[in-house]
C-alpha cells in the first residue's frame, strides 16, 4: 500500500474534506487515533493530579493551567507552523492536528479566521491563563477581571471559529463521527467552562463595587 | 457616459480592488463621498451634543450612544444585508458601505471573517453599549465590568479584522488614500477608546475587590 510507506517521493493522498483541497506533501499520520487522543488524556490527567494536591481553589487552578498550556502549545505549534501536514517524523504536535483535520480541514487549508483565531489565543490567552493560575493562588484582586478577560476572549475566538465555518458552508469534517467528536465535542469546553467563569467573575465583580459604593455613601452622611 | 446611467439593465463596473472581484447587478453611489461623511459627522456631532448637556459621566456616556448606534444601525444594516451594492434607491446605509469598500473590498465580497465579527459587533456590542449608557447614568455597580465586556469584544474585533486582513494579503483598498483614510483612520477609534476604557475600568475593579479583601481581613482579625 502506498499509504504506508513513508518516502518522500511518494505522493500521500490526505483523508480531508472537501475532497479537492490542494495540500501538496502531505505525510498522514503516524500515530493511530487512539493513540494521540490517550496522550492529550494522560497530559490532562497529569495537570489535574498536581493542582489537585497542591492547591485550595483547585479545580480553577486545573482549568487555567490546563486551558493555558493548551494555548500556549498546542495552538501556539498550529499558529506558527503552516507545514504541519508535511511532517514526517511522527513529531506529536504535528500529529495531533492532522489528526484534528479530519473534523475540520482549514486546519490543514490555513484559513484566515482560524489562523486568526489560534494566533490570538496563543499568544494573549495562553499566557494570560498561565497568570490566572498565580493570580487565584497568590490571591491577587486582579483575579477576577484577568479570569474575565481570558474568558471572554475564549468565547470570542470560539464564536467567529462557528460562524465563520457556517457562512463558509459548514463542509470541512471527513464525515460525522468527526463532526460530533472532533469539531464539536473537543470544542465545547471552552463554550460552557468560559461561560460559568465569566458569570462567576461578573457576579464577584459587582458584589465587590456595589460594597465600595455603599462605604462611600455612608461616608458622605 | 453608462456610469450615470440607473436603469437596472445596465452593468456597472464597480471601483473595488482586487478588480477581478464579481459584483453582479452592483449600482454605483449616489451620494457623493462628502455627502456620505458629512451626513455620519452630524449624527456624531448631535448623539455629543445631547450627551453632553444632560449627562454627568458626559465623554463615556457619548461614546457609548455613539458606538452602540454605530454597531446596532450602520454595523446591523451591513451584517444582514449581503446585496447592499445592488441597492439603486440612494439608501443612505447601502451608500455607506459602497463607499466604505473602497476602503476594504472584503464588505462587498462578504467575506466570512468580515462579517462573522460584524454580526457579532451588531448583535451583542450594540445593545450592550446602550445599556452601558443606562449603566452609567444610573450609576449601575455593573457599569465598569460590562464597560470592560463591550471594549474587550470591540478589541478583539478589531484585532481579528486586521490580522485576517493581513493573512489574506491585504489588498483589498483602491489606492492609499483609502487604505489610510477608511480601512485604518475609521479603525482607529476602536482600538485606541475600548484600550483607555478597558484598562479604567480594570483599574476601577481591581481597587474594589482590593477594599473588599482587606474589609474581609480586618472583620476576621
Amino acid at each position: 500500500m502506498a499509504e504506508s510507506q513513508t518516502s518522500q517521493d511518494v505522493v500521500h493522498p490526505h483523508p480531508y474534506v472537501p475532497r479537492d483541497l490542494n495540500l501538496p506533501g502531505y505525510i498522514p499520520c503516524f500515530l493511530s487515533q487512539s493513540n494521540i487522543l490517550s496522550i492529550y488524556a494522560s497530559f490532562t490527567i497529569s495537570v489535574f493530579a498536581v493542582t489537585w494536591i497542591f492547591s485550595v481553589d483547585r479545580l480553577l487552578i486545573f482549568w487555567w493551567a490546563f486551558t493555558g498550556l493548551t494555548h500556549f502549545i498546542l495552538e501556539g505549534y498550529f499558529a506558527f507552523t503552516p507545514e504541519f501536514y508535511k511532517d514526517n517524523t511522527g513529531f506529536y504536535l504535528a500529529e495531533v492536528w492532522k489528526e484534528y483535520s479530519k473534523g475540520d480541514s482549514r486546519y490543514a487549508a490555513r484559513d484566515a479566521g482560524v489562523v486568526t483565531v489560534e494566533g490570538l489565543t496563543a499568544v494573549l490567552e495562553g499566557p494570560a491563563s498561565l497568570l490566572a493560575v498565580y493570580a487565584i493562588a497568590t490571591g491577587k484582586p486582579y483575579s477576577y477581571i484577568l479570569q474575565f478577560a481570558v474568558s471572554l476572549g475564549q468565547l470570542y475566538g470560539t464564536a467567529v471559529y462557528f460562524i465563520t465555518a457556517i457562512l463558509e458552508g459548514d463542509n470541512f469534517s471527513t464525515n460525522s463521527f468527526y463532526y460530533y467528536a472532533y469539531y464539536i465535542g473537543a470544542n465545547f469546553s471552552w463554550i460552557v467552562i468560559p461561560s460559568i467563569i465569566s458569570i462567576r467573575c461578573w457576579r464577584k465583580i459587582v458584589a465587590a463595587v456595589q460594597v465600595q459604593n455603599q462605604t462611600k455613601k455612608t461616608k458622605v452622611r
